[in-house]
């Protein structure tokens, strides 16, 4: 395996792929970000991008690099037939994004979309669990996702905006656990938090309503501060009763005083919430490379998130909803 | 006191006037409904509605009877110079609802509009909380509000639709919690129970989206079936974090086996879940007839959430953005 | 209904009468405590204990006076015909207690003695649940019984000691749950609390384990001090699984902020705690008086609680484990 | 590192030791349970264990192997200069045991005992916060260890009996959360779960009761069978509140449904429950051989457990209170 991108995504991608069994850590590519601190950490060689195109042994590519270089890193190794575990998104631009569907065709190499909530044992039980018709038929599904604080104004401005950067992950959630085709899009969006979001163009608190073609109905709740955490649940009705995941705690440890029983804090922010979800992840690369697994998220579905994206980012900024082209969503 | 309407609910009010030692049950009317039985059960006569007009001992009215009757009955209390407690909606429509606010100008007497949950000790703990600045600035608001079970489709055709018979509720404590004007209602409503409910006109299904003139968001989600119960769940998300209302449990008992920890069932339906609600609010009409406190909720409050409701009736059936005129909610 | 003690626990008494439609309130009997204000209170007359004998309308009399009195008015009620609900205990001395078992040879008269937490809804689930063997056969249970705050030590000196006035109500569950005889009783005490209780003879905190004939363990745990409100829990393990009943917290509510998410305050004491099961202890003692049901706890259950009290006294006082006769249980 | 056992727990060591950056596995050594597997699994070599003894690059040895040999090898590696972290017990025997202590006089070489629980993040969490007086001081201890089933019967045979097999690690948990001498054990134990238990002379079911010089009591509640998954519970009693360690859930799925919420399982059993420990457990190690910490538990902590073993034995045996000598616990 190859790791392009040293940075703190890139860091524990290295650590899985030193703690699996199946891989091995052939070198790091990173101009920017001491590429050297990181291949020794882990006991292997920094090494120039052309090393890893041409290099035979290297069979998987792991892009964790800056977001404006996920494109070309990722068609340069379907080019150089390698088999690609990208961090989301392939592009922010929908149709640029379509390039990497078409560079694909007739081959048998796969893209892993890195949505890594797919991969939490806690998230993935739900899933399985609604899909296996414990709470019958799901009829509506609500997703809470607040950050624990906001990043910096000067990162909203190259981050693409709310929907794009933070929401961009519920939309997948919403379409794995709704398994049905999203037909309209309903975003009301505020500036709550930091005026200086504001400034730069953006949101910082969002409620987006998805509509799917039989009805089912989705309620997102975006938030980039919650002042307790990074709050990460999903509630999913159905015709039998309810399925929900909620936040995870950092200790079972409680205290109980006069003002009542306190629990311990959530866990702050997605490298401890999703440590598991991240090694599971890279262990389910290892099946795609084997063969052994499709990619449980592939381009089409970071194209089909872009797509719900943009049509949250319009419905907020006209006040509308915004109906979803079937064609976006093939 | 004198209480119209011996239905299920009258029976609850009759009980809780009867326990209240600073109220005595003079009369119980009811042309339909076995007033006989109720009266005798608390030891008072069944009475002609002529007789409490007319009785000036008797200075406050409980009006629970049909919906249909709540207007008349309001209007002709206030001409006898009763204070009443009339059960919701005063009116399924605005503006005849709007002639209760004439009848009392240049009066004292008041008119206590029965939403009950905010008499709900928990519901009560969290405005307080959240106005005491527990959690900072409110910026936005959940609310869930499903039933148990659905109502047969008979009663759906004279309840007004799901927004008036069952969100309006949650648009009063929307309204109660956000404290600022909305400005706008979003509503996307589907048919995923019972299609017999869609026959009648109606939907069963229901995500709404406030937006007040701040900015400041509030989703409401309603269902007629639960599945699992009366689910009456209220989030408040502020600058400093969040504040919470659950779910009542019908004991503290859990079975833990090998699938896990079990907890009892949730409390089943409104009579259970609001009983101590019920009782409160019937001794702050106590306190209303005795001048010692203003109505909680009075009859503008019933204007204001009957607008909403028609603003998300519209809205769900127009697919748009409906805007509230500010002179509706003045 | 006669009511003997006009005070604290007297007061909740005459409220679940009056509000009770099978029972009615016929006079107050305190010589010391105010009889004429509970008496107007509920609308009826303060009296002579005389009265109470004599009158042939009388049929069930309540006992909540002073612990030393309860053993001769609870003779004289039954010397006078009435059915006696008695606060616990009849007696702090077994041999005396037993005149009572002695004094109803023969009749039809019941005494029910006041061990309110059978009657709370929740351990009432518990024992239901348990003995309709939804954890399958019992083999240990664990009993928390912890106060909010330690009573004044005047109050400890004429309590009975930590195992007659605190422990007493937690061998009488442990007897109701355990449903089988207990053959020896080891007790471990210390003065962590308050020294002026040490010096007034007592202990504060005890650790007891109880041992059934069959081999069956209970733990009882007790303190005077927790700390955070009333501390009532019951786990009881069984051969296919556990069951437990939990502490009731004031609301629901709950804040999430940076240190996680704290719960309301846990209801403080009695008075609040059991509120409920007073009521239904009430309501209960109608169905004794009309025949419909023998007491669920009597004068013998009154002993029986008495002799573990004693035996745990002992031990704690040597030591050493004390064997309890079977006599003395039977 | 050398590895000493390829058995189960063998194996959860390896793999801690291959994936900490700061320890490598130099060889397993295993003359019955395939060392070659174990060793292949993980880049290295199987040996005898003359060569652990005379490599100088080998600075540590984990001793994972049957019960009977922790004593000969840990004396081994002593004198062959290494450090070494032994599994739990060193030996069942007290005065044999002590042989380790006198071994080590004068020398730098350390021995961490391996009571894993105190690696625990949720109960090591609780005893940092129960030493800074979150709760005041501590007044009484409960601990439950509850196993999901129980072991065969043949394995019964050579345990040392429940308390030096299975309540030995609440006996350490005891003793360094009450951070003070104890004075007496008192247990009360039974054979309820399985007969063959009884047969083999051993209990299934046990309570003890532990103080302290200064009056703190301790509860230790074990069972062999839980029907539940693995019980594993702190409630640490303090003058200012209580502060505990639940259990741990699988995840943090809950289902809703008409009987109420259904929470996931509990976490099955010591590997799983206490992965995380035993990974901590091996960082603590490399930081003992670099000097950087003592061991947070050494082969005094193991004598003072067992100690206290025997003493609940004796106490189960003879139904009487045994007084631990000071002699033995200092």
């Amino acid at each position: 395996m190859a790791l392009i991108g040293a940075g703190r995504i890139g860091k524990i991608h290295a650590a899985n792929i030193a703690a699996n069994r199946r891989l091995s850590l052939a070198c790091v590519v990173d101009p920017f970000n001491g590429a050297e601190d990181l291949a020794r950490a882990f006991d292997t060689t920094a090494a120039d991008v052309d090393r890893v195109w041409s290099d035979p042994a290297i069979s998987g590519v792991v892009i964790a690099s800056s977001t404006d270089t996920h494109l070309d890193y990722t068609l340069e190794a379907i080019r150089a037939g390698k088999h690609v575990f990208c961090e989301k998104p392939l592009d922010q631009d929908v149709a640029r994004a379509a390039r990497v569907d078409e560079a694909l065709v007739g081959s048998d190499q796969r893209v892993l979309l890195g949505f890594n909530r797919r991969f939490d044992p806690n998230f993935a039980a739900l899933q399985r669990r609604l899909a296996q018709g414990e709470v019958g038929r799901l009829e509506t599904l609500h997703i809470i996702s607040h950050d624990p604080a906001p990043p910096p104004a000067t990162y909203i401005k190259t981050s693409g905006g709310i929907f794009k950067d933070m929401s961009i992950h519920d939309f997948d959630m919403a379409r794995w656990l709704l398994a049905e085709e999203i037909e309209s899009v309903f975003a009301s969006a505020a500036v709550l938090i930091d005026p200086a979001i504001g400034e730069a163009g953006d949101f910082d608190t969002a409620k987006v309503v998805l509509r799917t073609v039989s009805g089912k109905l989705c309620i997102i709740s975006n938030s980039r501060r919650s002042g307790y955490g990074y709050d990460q649940r999903i509630e999913a009705f159905g015709s039998g009763g309810m399925i929900r995941a909620d936040n995870k705690i950092e200790t079972t440890v409680q205290k109980w005083t006069e003002v009542g029983a306190a629990a311990d804090s959530f866990q702050n922010f997605f490298l401890e919430r999703y440590a598991e979800a991240y090694a599971i992840e890279m262990d389910h690369f290892a099946d795609v490379i084997e063969g052994k697994a499709l990619p449980l998220a592939d381009q089409r579905d970071g194209t089909c998130a872009l797509v719900l994206a943009e049509a949250a980012d319009r419905s907020a900024r006209t006040n509308q909803v915004v109906n979803v082209r079937r064609s976006d969503l093939a």
